[in-house]
């Protein structure tokens, strides 16, 4: 009997199952609840723009086109993108989610042989696309849980092809400032890929912070990925988008899948991209919650790393796995990151006022029990 | 100044750049015509199942949940296809589209000094997906258009880790018989991977013909693909799936992503998976309509590839270019396949019989324009 796994490519052969989750509802029958409030996986509380979800409702009248395939230029979606950044439509990649231009940014420009940097810390598709490929992550040191950019420039080698930023990073929502950006990229060897992924840069509210579509024109070797699944709220829809040079972008439409971005996808993200008075209310609502968070968290005298994203990396001060295991059968869903070498950390989302007061009570309760028991 | 090229994969800097086509709407306005009949990418001219349009709609009734992430490991629809077919979930692997598939296969068994086989005019994805990795694709010869899967067998070396085959293919319309299968696979040495793609595989009403899903149990190195996009009418939500063994699956959803098929195709495909109703609709609609096809074309003296899909391979005996274009300008869409080595032939979808109608008298009134010119 063959023994397949030993004819998987070697990268492949090194990568970790995937482990699916079980569907919330699942969950809630399994623990007999009669509420279950999800503060997992950095979505929006709001649910969709209101302006994609009526774009949506108008498709669904117009059946027939549903049996079509999707539009393969993404010319719409595109259009209003660079109409909204001011950018050209060569420069945009369209990816079923982020997650895809990442793996399509490794699949380009990573194979044996080759090293990516990334950040301890950092969000874990990194590893998994540069695994998936073959190539050789370098892992750098984080400083105060957020990049080390400096030692990241010291990471550089002959071998280093690409490099990748989180700003804010997920799981810990640190992030870096522009100065501290350009003294890298004056490290970074030209033929070398710098992926400045900000899935989470909608939730920044400082002007000064960096914006990485600002910095196209200075650095050639700049891809910066975007997503419409936080501040637009359509998590389930699953789309991204990179922005680039036309020649960078030319590679990675080489790669993507003609139609990885469906037509209802592209549908409701055209209409959510112009909707910045969603935006604006999310922001609102994600400010309010992180101060609602901040206050709770401290009173319960945990400590939190300082987060620019729409969630908080909460130190729990012991070994979280039963902390989150308890959170469960009151209902709450947070997600565990002992697999980004956090096991005190729970990372938590911040939701509505009335979500975080239900996990903010949850929580008290379960740690009163753990003194307690 | 970088030439970011040089960066890319081998493999990589040999594909052709993604040329998008234009949208059907923008077409219409261009030409100025009242009415476009778009028989070019095998669609079902009925649109989606009806059970997943009631789905669809009942989903956009509970905005909250598309603010979520898709389940990842699409355990609903899993649970639906094992149903049908009765296999086991572990067997089973989602793809964004059978591309998906097709592309997550090459990424686990292929790389540079690879071979990967398929047949001259086979579906223009398995050559891109192994050129994309760095690996060679070799091209056997057809032979009456058709898989020759004795020469294929001939051309397996000790470099060769995958071989594709397309039953019925596209864009031919042609097929191969269970016993010529099996006659392959005892050729095949057991640690070759054979994808045996059945993307038009409803359409086929000989109870004679090759199952791939009968053979799983035969045969550990096989890999059946399928879709939604075609008898089901899903083309715009992107849902294929893979089935074989439980090894080979675990194997292609390590470098699955883990959410490559977003909610509302899981939606979709949840309920049309089950609307058998439907496919046989869309069978009877396919067969009357691939008649009225045949005895038109044999009227106008052209003659037509031998097809058990959704679609014939029409040879316009002489340059289909010209003839294409024509149709254009009366508001047909049909589709060349010039870059499949067969300039002299168009491939046409099958419509509703008043689209095909429509698409005939055009054709009708361009050839007779082609004489007098």
């Amino acid at each position: 009997m063959t023994d397949f796994i030993k004819q998987a490519r070697l990268g492949v052969q090194g990568l970790a199952p995937y482990q699916p989750g079980k569907p919330v509802d699942e969950l809630q029958r399994e623990l007999g609840l009669t509420r279950v409030v999800k503060l997992a996986s950095n979505e929006n509380p709001l649910g969709p723009s209101p302006k994609a979800l009526a774009a949506l409702q108008l498709a669904l009248a117009n059946p027939l086109e549903l049996g079509r395939y999707p539009d393969g230029s993404g010319f719409r979606l595109k259009q209003a993108i660079a109409n909204k950044f001011g950018c050209a439509l060569e420069a945009i990649t369209l990816g079923n989610g982020s997650n895809d231009l990442l793996d399509i940014i490794a699949r380009v420009f990573l194979g044996e042989g080759d090293e990516a940097i990334y950040s301890q810390y950092a969000f874990a598709v990194y590893p998994l696309s540069v695994q998936a490929v073959g190539a050789t992550g370098v892992c750098v040191p984080a400083r105060d849980y957020g990049h080390d950019l400096v030692a990241m420039a010291e990471a550089i080698t002959t071998k280093t092809k690409v490099i990748f930023l989180a700003n804010p990073n997920n799981p810990t929502g640190t992030w870096f400032s522009e100065a501290d950006f350009h003294a890298l990229m004056t490290r970074v060897p030209a033929h070398v890929i710098v992926v400045l992924d900000e899935a989470y840069g909608e939730f920044v509210s400082d002007a000064s912070a960096l914006n990485g579509l600002a910095q196209l024109g200075r650095y050639a070797n700049l891809i910066v990925t975007r997503t419409l699944a936080k501040a637009y709220g359509l998590a389930s829809l699953r789309v991204g988008y990179g922005v680039a040079s036309a020649e960078l972008s030319g590679l990675l439409n080489r790669v993507r899948q003609p139609f990885n971005v469906n037509s209802l996808a592209l549908i409701a993200a055209e209409a959510a991209i112009t909707d910045e008075a969603f935006v604006q209310q999310t922001r609102a609502l994600n400010d309010a919650g992180m101060s609602q968070w901040l206050a709770a968290t401290q009173a319960l005298g945990l400590s939190c790393l300082p987060s620019r994203g729409n969630f908080l990396c909460v130190d729990m001060a012991a070994e979280a796995m039963p902390i989150f295991q308890a959170l469960l059968r009151e209902g709450v869903i947070v997600r565990p990151v002992g697999a980004y070498g956090l096991p005190n950390h729970l990372r938590i989302s911040i939701g509505t006022e009335e979500e975080n007061s239900f996990a903010i009570n949850a929580l008290a309760r379960v740690l009163n029990q753990q003194v307690d028991g």
